[in-house]
């Protein structure tokens, strides 16, 4: 080998100076930010190169072989050793809800960015705490952002583009579905997902948490109330052996699911439309049905995420003769994110929406700006998912979603 | 012509006994009545040869245009001289909901069978006299039936028996969309369906009642209690100078719409299933999407009435290799009315189920059973729409639906 | 009854003076055809009026008994005598393809309009002499047509439409396929389809025909040139006790299939456009899947008569960030044909296009004009259809096409 | 940073021993075997780690900028160093048609395992050499394949485990498009894919080399003879300044389009089957589909790249009461590869194919076996794309394609 014909590092960026990032958490979110770390300045020119600094996990054998496989250069078992380092830029929370305020508001504190997996936290006190913590922390420079990755996919980012040009006119209605199935065998063990302590709630804040962001991000407006109404199907479950990822292994003993398998809510936004939620893990056939439409005076948007390369458009200014829902195939060079990979027709996976979340965010990081979506949209989620429960508590009535006070 | 070789009267059936047909009400209900009463002979063996004797309606001369048009051998301009008449068997009602309870009562209590459209009156209280009615005439083998036509559709009766053979296991969940979109334009006049006073309710009674009684029949389920969210979105509107079926003429002055644009409700059912469902007129780009899924342990169905000859059919008994929604083209012979037709893959349009209601209506009077959706069905509905505007009225609060007494 | 309110004839028209139909046989096609006629003067304003007249078929039981279940005045069981009676304004020819030319010829000499079913003839020969046959009647203001019913399918009116309007720019390909399966079992019976001598041909004829004509007439090139395998799959079948239209028994004895069981070809067109065609009935699970698409240097258009209220569009001229097939539900006022109906959303069915057809051919013969397709329009089908069958023979080299002389 | 908490290396695979490799080109088809050769041993267990060891281009400055880009450890400019380079253990060949059998066969000689891109060759005769030099190799344990990818697609494997299953029963047709749409503008310059010398073909060796070889693995029959139709409809076009990808910018002159833009043909398999093949450049508003269906006397499969994570099949041992196209969302633990991904419901995109095929590849050089589709594959294609060009120079006689002898 030439040593002159060496080439650069692995993780892309050449020359530019290294943004150190630690991960906490190894499971499904940490393999799929991962992925998005190691290949995002691969095919996007980022004004910083990423060090794949570090792991955490609380089991040593664990993460050390997800160091390994997921392509890190070492491992902490103490997330406060790793928050503690100074060889590490940001900090990405890919845990349960439960522990994200503590090691979001430890790693600002520490100077840390954090890009935080959603839901932002498992309340809304713990949410606002945080949404404190970025306000101080953003005095500083230090950036927050949570990961509701669904607004990466680029046809939805696609889709927030055509309202924003105002294609849709004025936006009447929402319907937003979520719809997975992996509950509806009664077998299916307990996994930390079935526990109130650890996921915060069910169906509603793993799967209706997306929806919710989503919703406000296309339609640019507020949602100011809910009425809900929430179900358990199967009420006692196996307590698992073994748990990775959506799967889990029945051990022998029940215990009792203490969230929602399924959540249904009305809305009412502050620009005047209203809109209708599912949020389901009983939904038979529907494996990842992340769906959401926009009605508006002009046209109307739909979206699946079964179908993520896809955009249905129906624009009112076509004369009735032609009018019709496209399917635009979200793959070509003018439309976000998409140019950076493959010519058109060739379609983007699931995992690609974090590659283009690591963009967005190290760009924020560079340029000195904040990423979105913030802890405050973060948290202005959880006041939905929260007034939800409180109103599934009293009936469905609606109840009010307090604004987040922004800086 | 040799006189030897002449053939029968016009609407089929040959020698067996007419049945004679008295019809109020030829707009666009009456015209896809006419076309049934006039097909379903040609297709199916019926018991009853079909005589379309006379229809009604208040303008002596668009009365009597239709008569000629349609296919109706005299008109009427009074329907309690239609009611009265001798040489009538059936009627048939097809006007805007105010006027169902006083007509039907009658017909009844002349000893007319009456098939009545939907919803099956303006208020509970008009629903619960003709419910009763139709008890008093049973008695006398009297027969009635409410016109919720989807029943017929033969994807949907096909759902029906799928859930009927167990094929869905235990429903879980229903989500229901009927979606139009004739409203978007401000400017679309001030129709009688947008009066209160005439059409009882907006999208909820007229497009939500659909939904309501495919719900209830497809699951076997009764709602129990519902919360709702109802919504108009344009408050004023020209008064038109003319108006037919849908489509209207705006005139100069406007005038209030005293009905929802939008309706969202969350519904309980009895057997422990929950649904969502939405019924608008504002959903752009939709026409008559007339939605409604079934979610169940072993499987989940789903229909579109824009694409009204399939059904989509998720069998979980398959493995989960080869598992998926099945589009099922519902144009088999051994399919619901689907034989009598053409052969497999040729489509079936709005008005074949029609011809399947008027085969059930007259084979029920011929057999001197109950046709279904009866009288009190039609009550049930009308009482989940009811609770549905309390909700509403009460900021969504869940309102319990009282059972219909059934006989 | 008061008889001053009777109402006029059954088939629609009123007072204008009646066109008096004679239908020779009355199986799958009579059926859909005596349907049309009944029904198109109920949706649209005819310049005559329908009288069904007269049926014909060879059977006294069966055709006395399909006059009654049709909705015929009278029957016949020999043409000669139908086409002689001079109370028949119209022959309409819906039996198999091997007396066409002669029914039609004598029908056409005897000054009696002509409409024909598809395809126009078993031979070439038998075609020619029919278009010969229709020139000469045209001189005495007779009129002739071919029953391309595809034609009058709302979605493919709107698709010529498009193309007529410049939508596609210069049509560079075709690609047609004619989906059945109906044959896939090797059990099913030696339906007279499957005889050369009645059918003419198998899947190219039944099916080919369908797909060609609508390639010539959507795109308005005619095809010069064709290279064409065909095969049969299964060469022996069971000799059949009954037939009814596409169904039948199975018998006993085995007799050979003696036509292709499926058609594949090439096709160049006279204005530069290439195409592909397929015609089959082993296509397990596509029932009626009649598709055809067209691309043009500015857009694009596909159809398939499983969808047949739909027609796909792809729009060009969009900037390629908005640019999709759209799905045009073909059911809106402006839409051809379709806004005799329903209104928008609501379906129209298989035997709609006969009702188009009737309404079409009515209004010819009224304004004394010739309708289309022609028998000249049958014939270059007809011509391309040999051309595959002598393409087949000589191993798939490419035969031309003859133009037809037309007048 | 604890160094005893210090990670393995970037590519994964741990203590595993490295398998070098080495790339010709990385333009399109670099990249995607890039991001392949450093994400597969992060979600499979290969047996080998992966070196990505170096890249080779003409251009100095762009290969050494492509080493850093797409993350190789060093680069060359000329491909006979990197075959002769002893830290190199497998040559990954990414460079157009012409280049192949040179390099391939080398590179065998030289010891080193090789993938190939498709088509093979753009000759017969180079194709041939290609097989014999991979025959020769294989003797000594060195192991060819060449990189028709779409074998890797998680539904398309599925695809062929269902034939393979016997759940298509006998197989009776094929229809297979390659449509995309990026030459329809007569301003698309000539890029290389449109030189005859570079390319070997146009769309029928670019894409119908991808339909050809996916109809014999699925079908498991080869194809016996083809008849073609071949159309070049913008013969000249604006030269090239610069090209990328399938993209490029228009210079001043023009020149002769020397390859097809559609190429039609039907063929005839082994084993009884026939099939209908499109590929073109035309298809406006399709990007990259790549559609394939098998027709066979129990079921039927359909694919459509452009939804590639789906897949349709009918199976007819279902009754026709509930038979119909289920899709299938090949996303599932028990779908080819995807278990090693995500949960089910979440998206594969295209470059994870590639991932698939390098798995299969170390696996198989780590096993010693051969992998498939093997250099005989790829000549087996040529064959076929050879007899479609003759068939298309004697106007479509089907011309026999010779079967490869296989050792």
């Amino acid at each position: 080998m030439t040593t002159d014909h060496s080439a650069g590092p692995d993780t892309g960026g050449g020359a530019v100076p290294a943004l150190r990032v630690g991960m906490v958490g190894h499971a499904f979110m940490g393999a799929a930010h991962s992925q998005a770390w190691r290949t995002a300045g691969r095919f996007f020119d980022l004004p910083r190169r990423i060090a794949m600094t570090a792991v955490c996990g609380r089991d040593r054998d664990r993460v050390s072989a997800a160091a390994g496989r997921l392509g890190w250069e070492s491992w902490e078992t103490d997330w406060r050793r790793l928050v503690a380092r100074d060889d590490i830029d940001v900090v990405d929370i890919c845990t349960p809800g439960d522990s994200h305020a503590e090691i979001a508001v430890a790693a600002l504190a520490a100077g840390k960015h954090v890009i935080c997996e959603k839901p932002l936290a498992n309340s809304v006190a713990e949410a606002e705490e945080m949404a404190a913590a970025a306000d101080r922390a953003r005095a500083h420079g230090v950036r927050a952002m949570v990961a509701f990755t669904y607004r990466r996919v680029p046809a939805l980012a696609l889709a927030r583009r055509l309202v924003e040009e105002g294609r849709l006119g004025r936006i009447h209605q929402v319907r937003a579905q979520y719809l997975q199935d992996w509950l509806v065998d009664p077998e299916f063990p307990l996994a930390w997902r079935l526990d109130k302590e650890r996921a915060g709630s069910g169906a509603l804040g793993d799967l209706g948490a997306h929806s919710v962001d989503a919703a406000q991000y296309l339609t640019g407006q507020r949602i100011t109330s809910v009425g809900a109404l929430l179900q358990t199907f199967v009420t006692e479950r196996p307590v698992p052996t073994s748990v990775s990822g959506l799967s889990a292994t029945a051990g022998t003993g029940r215990g009792p699911v203490t969230v929602d398998d399924a959540a249904l809510f009305t809305a009412r936004f502050d620009g005047g439309a209203i809109g209708v939620f599912e949020a389901t893990r009983f939904a038979t056939g529907h494996k990842n049905a992340m769906r959401i439409e926009i009605s508006g005076s002009d046209g109307s948007l739909a979206f699946d995420a079964e179908s993520m390369n896809e955009l249905a458009f129906f624009d009112r200014s076509e004369g009735s003769a032609t009018a019709g829902f496209r399917r635009i195939l979200v793959t070509e060079p003018d439309h976000p994110y998409a140019g950076a990979w493959w010519p058109p027709g060739h379609l983007l996976g699931y995992e690609h929406a974090f590659s283009h979340q690591v963009r967005d965010f190290v760009e924020a990081v560079a340029e000195g700006t904040d990423p979105r979506p913030s802890f405050a949209d973060g948290l202005s989620v959880q006041r939905v998912l929260a007034a939800a429960e409180s109103s599934a508590a009293a009936l469905g009535v609606h109840v009010p979603v307090l604004p987040v006070r922004t800086h």
